[in-house]
């Protein structure tokens, strides 16, 4: 094939705002529209704060129909095709942080503030819509069901029971930000069961931060310094917890993490913490439990979905992680993202690279995460893909 | 001269708790006496997860009477003696976490749960002991003032005050756990002026979090992880934030922060978020008003206090950070310090490095930046330091 087969491991989609009342159960439709016009100019406000108008203004413009695509599954199709993408893992927060699921079910799910029976029926919401836009493409869509898992177990388990059965083959959990029960609380141990038994990947999305002031000065530049903190935490969690020790086949993908050089450091991290040292002596040898180093678990249990920021690569990183970790995304239709221009981006970033890494970092990676079928993805790609000659060069 | 001089910049000093009593204002001793017996208990209950008990128990029973140097002048000193240590850098809790100033005014200061008059009592016993206990040997101890930063920030000046007319050389605030006013926020900015006008030494010492769930498995690993990070929070806060800028004689200590690698990370990892990439576009260009990189006000502003964890150093870490912020530290009481063994694990983990490089981080580092009269220092340094030709011999 003289094409690359694309699996986009970062994509976004959901409906304006005012649309995610049909897919409520009934009876919160109306506290729904009570907040509805509320919650729509606090995004807005918030929206001030997150892109500034300049750029947003000029973005939108220059985006045009392609925004639609967040939730009109035909347009959506057409943007795949000229941005040589075959199929996309889709996550909610359609176009920017402004069109996200209702009652506080959106990309971060925090726990802060929330009604956890409205968070819930939010999440459903979207995870009814998205099992609905999955369906239309079941080839290209890689449907991310919404769990906002710090409330009662037996909901997560629900949730995620439906989510199989619907065609999702994803679950995102929140991450931690705040003081709830964290991942290596045995309370979650029925839900990495069950997640490991019906073969679904765990997602992990960067985003949620504590609530900075918007006031004051440089705050934008202390969260993109933290948000990968926020978002590593799960993993500590995961890894000295045990979980994956005892759920040996589980499968959790950090996506967005921006800087990839991140994971290869937090491996050094917790190596060198898992060491016993003089310095942790006093606090007990906590790995004692583990079978392996905690970058070990990383190689088997932990991909990364590096999305367009892989613009951003220490190739020597990539090595080091582990090159069958790694998995490009276009972030489409958010702003930062490498769409509408993925094939001359990925070149870019990865030109030069031997053709059977290309291969896995551009697509096979994400087909052997979610299981995918790869002749129907091949026989697409070989119409839509970037052509392997694009690449042929050496990396930048 | 065959000795090297060596100051600790991590030392820890304090009460038995009973004995803040005489230290604190009399309209706090009611409340104090009631609050005692509790206190205590529920240091012993910490202590429990803290220093698993065997561990513990052992290591008391070596330490013996040196343990009372955190607290008697005279015992203190015949320790330095013999560890080779000719003056310190003291911060609070003195014998590990069971001894620590009232009213959680602890190495943590954090705000969760404090009631800010009682903290600030606190604080003062501490302070006001320090006082004596450094005027007992001027010359080798380097009090550190305790102040809780996050109340009325008028407080904080006048605490300030007084540390510098009583011969204090440096405050240490908190590391940044919940969402207090962070330190990018103006409010802060009087503090900063005063500070570094008065010529002290701003420190931040590793060690609050958030309370971890000690029923939970693994959650001592999850901590060694993490803690690094609630102690780096600051520094994002102050280089985003613009505070090295407008205060560009401000100097920053950050002590036993644990695998020093983790600064030259974070180094590379401000100045990453700083220089302006499409994924932050849409955020504004956040360091737009920065007149140097984020690594450069770290070289300029900010020192490591790396304690005994240099046995983990990685030296090509310090050259990058710049072997002219590193500074030993003996973390005497701690058992997790250098002491009683110091020179031989200074020499462990630094011999073969070219003797104004050792000189620089065994002391004079530390001598600069707490702008200390170099002679007296040199003339007890030639009796009772590590002799030079220990470190003879390539560094392991």
């Amino acid at each position: 094939m003289d094409r690359y087969l694309v699996i986009s491991s970062d994509g976004h989609a959901g409906l304006p705002p005012e649309r995610y009342r049909d897919y409520l159960e009934p009876k919160y439709r109306s506290i729904f529209d009570e907040h509805l016009a509320q919650a729509i100019r606090e995004r807005e406000e918030a929206e001030k704060f997150m892109l500034i108008s300049e750029f947003n203004t000029r973005w939108r413009a220059e985006a045009g129909e392609g925004l639609r695509g967040a939730w009109d599954p035909d347009i959506r199709n057409k943007v795949l095709d000229r941005d040589g993408v075959v199929a996309e893992v889709l996550f909610p927060d359609g176009i920017t942080e402004r069109n996200s699921p209702p009652f506080g079910a959106d990309l971060g799910m925090r726990p802060a503030g929330a009604d956890p029976e409205l968070q819930w029926a939010g999440a459903r919401a979207h995870n009814r819509w998205m099992a609905e836009f999955c369906a239309h493409s079941p080839l290209r869509r890689i449907g991310v069901a919404l769990v906002p898992a710090f409330w009662d177990v037996e909901d997560n388990l629900r949730e995620i029971r439906w989510a199989r059965r619907n065609g999702l083959k994803s679950v995102m959990l929140p991450v931690l930000v705040e003081g709830q029960a964290s991942y290596n609380h045995p309370r979650y141990d029925p839900m990495w069961e069950l997640i490991q038994d019906l073969g679904l990947v765990v997602n992990f999305h960067s985003g949620a931060a504590p609530d900075y002031d918007k006031e004051t000065p440089g705050w934008v530049g202390v969260y993109v310094c933290e948000y990968q903190f926020w978002m590593t935490r799960p993993l500590f969690a995961m890894v000295f917890g045990g979980v994956f020790d005892r759920f040996p086949r589980l499968k959790v993908s950090f996506t967005e993490a921006g800087g990839d050089f991140w994971w290869h450091w937090m491996m050094q991290l917790m190596d060198f913490r898992a060491a016993v040292k003089k310095g942790s002596a006093k606090m007990g040898d906590h790995s004692r439990n583990l079978s392996m180093k905690p970058s070990e678990f990383f190689r088997r249990n932990v991909w990364v979905g590096s999305s367009a920021q892989m613009e951003d690569a220490r190739m020597e990183d990539y090595y080091k992680i582990g090159v069958d970790r790694i998995m490009w995304g276009t972030d489409y239709p958010h702003p930062e993202g490498s769409w509408p221009d993925t094939p001359r981006q990925m070149a870019g970033s990865l030109g030069g690279l031997p053709e059977p890494e290309l291969a896995a970092v551009l697509g096979l990676n994400a087909a052997k995460l979610y299981d995918l079928d790869l002749a129907p993805l091949n026989a697409l790609a070989a119409k839509i893909g970037p052509q392997t000659s694009l690449f042929n060069r050496q990396a930048a």
